[in-house]
């Protein structure tokens, strides 16, 4: 196969965007090796380049959780249903969507256990059995695990029967240390996504009508997919005391008093894969934020001539050696690939940057790198490479995000009335900023006329006030 | 509380070994707050203090995983019934300890879906969708996940209905090359437990009656417990193409024909964590091999008069400084106990080294350092500290190696006939070495009369040379 003709095809293989997002998101999540579909409904296989991707999620995402004083444990995936009914929002919310144990070893059991749809009924049984006293407070936990919900629309890791996430379950003495709790890990959520997924959001309360089952409040981050359509990425809840109260989760205060617990629940998942996706993807195939990339670097060694091997391949030893453990590096030797047929293959893959290394570029002691982003070319000497190319890559990093963000701001509207909303969405996507007094009625008017939710209601107002004219704003978007 | 009175009550609270092994397993497990019972039968809940065991674990035995090549991946968790059942022998093994989805949202479904036992069947079905070519080998992967068996019996850590676990599948081109794969991954197994869990043992292929349902052969790493019963610790099993034949999972030799893969699969579990409890835990409670330990250094500062108090946290803080990264140490400064209570506390929680700080301390610019292994006490000059601190706890990680290689080498006996093998369980526990040529009649007849199974038969048959007489051993010992 010749370097054109595999080019040609694999590029052809891909749909555009712009002519069917949903089919490019698909193959694309499949032709890079993120995901693949399995033979139990509604269930995905993270193949290694996508649990790569996880992986480095997990890590900075742990260590931010870990930083602001949470310990990690781990309870039990089934939950007997009785526990389940204990809230009532709680089991309306989750009970249709639960896939049920009712069979164990070879008997049929007493009561029926669902896999975990979320983990508020297991953990708030377990902390009324470990709080006693106020010293016994704030309980920071977290966990990391899969967990089921029976959908009936999937879709490769944005809405998946079986997901990865980590849910944190807080308990404290107030409902102020409460609320600054649920505020914290949104703000958290926030730094993560827009830092490391490079990935611009809104945070924010949502209304009443999207609310988890059994939160008092529910806070958002929110993002915009590349085809205008918003994707819920965190989501950080105040419980209050409706768990407590159900559960009996009490502590002796510092007057002697037995008082209910106040609770937060918050969580990220296996979603944030697609958001990535998503976010940055073009028409070649993904593009990766370096900060999670599997391969941050790939070095492809070139040559056409037998000669020119040795010179090539121990240049790229060279090359290795400098770069060490300040970027992580793949060299692709692969003998049965040209060097085209392997540009693409990475450009779908969404390598951040590539290092192509010929006899030319061994002559001027020197690699041509080229970024995923945007194509940019750049000679680097080898001398330099150890100290340029972390910086190239926080570049790429960086650009990723502003893109995000331009793009963002060019699909963000502003509507004053029901009939400015719906001229909106009869034409374009993106965010709506519509003026917002908690109006329920009108919330249900606007999605009956455009399919819009409401996303949130920023806290952050300053990008709005150039044109919302001093009034609060709520966001309304079409989502996934 | 005096000192004391707390001190008497927190060991009397605790069962000697010598009474009752059992009931110590459990309550120290309990009051050290590695573990708790669940509403869910034979389900247990992992506390944040018995996690961190765990990430430290999965953190230094994924770097081993990784180092030798393989990736990390997701499976589905649910593994539909017509597939658990392709493999005969795989399915006689497990079917029967399986918990069973048969309802999902709000209805009944076709087919019944099994939780995971091992994952062997759903990982077939998929590699034999990606692999067609030599080119495709060898596949490296391993999953870190959660995965249920429906036990009758259950114990904390040791025999739980759901457990964490990490479980590697690998397919290769050439049985030798499948067979080098099951030896590096049982080696890997061998360092990671005997390094960083400082737990000597045994490794070896197990007999025909102890095999994994549907391997060709397996082989496992053996510990012996304080109480003298075995436990295994890790399995590696060569698979043959046993499930690549009824998956048919083949590739497209370099010749161009078509074979099947020879397949291998390995795991270790939570159950580590019972092992290391029954290791190197004493009557006043745990003792943690500082490589795993979550906290390797606790600080207690120490006074009596207020007046002392900002001395002592002065120079604790530059203890902190001092230390840095090079421990992970916990300044344990609650107010509501005494420093009594805390060495009771932390000699339960088996911290490997306590530091007390004490205005006598503060002025001699030293800490007080206490073993947890064997209470030897030693002044540590603060100037020494950053690089006595961390050759100290490498000290105490070999201690309890050796330690527990002595407690093995007293309690492992020889017998060269059934009736000497009745003798020596009639008395003793731990370990019997019986010189051995594959006599699964003798094996039957030893389980039967002295509930001794054989637990592997181990590749390094130096330790036994002394006594065997150039004859190659079997160990059977009665196991958990």
């Amino acid at each position: 196969m010749t370097e054109e003709k595999s080019k040609k095809q694999f590029v052809e293989d891909l749909t555009d965007q712009s002519d069917d997002f949903s089919r490019w998101y698909t193959e694309v999540v499949r032709k890079a090796q993120l995901a693949d579909y399995s033979p139990v409904r509604g269930c995905m296989v993270i193949r290694p380049y996508g649990y790569g991707l996880w992986e480095h999620m997990q890590r900075l995402l742990d260590a931010r959780i870990k930083a602001t004083g949470h310990q990690n444990a781990y309870f039990p995936m089934l939950i007997p249903e009785s526990l389940l009914q204990l809230e009532a929002d709680h089991v309306e919310g989750f009970a249709p969507q639960c896939a049920w144990v009712t069979e164990g070893g070879s008997e049929k059991l007493e009561e029926r256990f669902a896999i975990r749809p979320t983990s508020e009924a297991i953990i708030g049984h377990m902390y009324s059995r470990w709080i006693e006293s106020y010293r016994d407070l704030p309980v920071l936990i977290n966990q990391w695990s899969n967990a089921m919900r029976w959908e009936k629309v999937t879709r490769l890791f944005l809405r998946t029967a079986e997901f990865l996430w980590q849910e944190g379950h807080t308990a404290h003495a107030s409902a102020r240390e409460c609320q600054e709790e649920v505020l914290r890990m949104l703000e958290v959520y926030r730094d993560f996504v827009e830092t490391d997924l490079a990935i611009p959001v809104h945070g924010g309360p949502k209304s009443e009508a999207e609310r988890f089952a059994g939160a008092e409040m529910t806070y958002s981050i929110e993002a915009l997919m590349r085809d205008g359509k918003a994707l819920q990425a965190g989501t950080s809840h105040n419980l209050g005391q409706h768990f407590a109260k159900v559960f009996d989760i009490t502590f002796q205060d510092e007057q002697g008093k037995r008082q209910h617990v106040h609770q937060t629940s918050w969580g990220v998942s296996t979603r944030l894969i697609g958001a990535v996706v998503m976010t940055h993807g073009d028409d070649q195939g993904l593009r990766l934020p370096p900060h999670i990339a599997p391969v941050q670097a790939v070095v492809v060694p070139i040559w056409r001539k037998d000669e020119d091997r040795a010179a090539v391949t121990q240049f790229v030893g060279r090359v290795k050696e400098a770069v060490g453990e300040r970027a992580r590096l793949w060299v692709d030797d692969r003998d049965q690939y040209t060097p085209g047929w392997k540009y693409n293959e990475h450009e779908m893959r969404g390598v951040p940057v590539r290092l192509e290394i010929g006899p030319r570029d061994v002559a001027n002691r020197a690699v041509m790198s080229v970024r995923r982003d945007n194509r940019a070319k750049e000679a680097i000497p080898i001398a330099d490479l150890a100290t340029r190319l972390p910086v190239l890559l926080e570049e790429v990093q960086r650009a990723l995000f502003q893109s995000a963000l331009a793009f963002r701001e060019a699909n963000t509207g502003y509507a004053n009335s029901i009939e400015e909303i719906e001229a909106h969405f009869a034409s374009k996507r993106g965010f709506v900023a519509v003026p917002w007094e908690n109006d329920p009625a009108l919330e249900t008017l606007i999605k009956e006329r455009t399919g819009a939710t409401l996303r949130c209601v920023p806290i952050d107002q300053a990008p709005f006030e150039a044109r919302s004219q001093g009034r609060r704003v709520a966001l309304f978007a079409r989502a996934y």
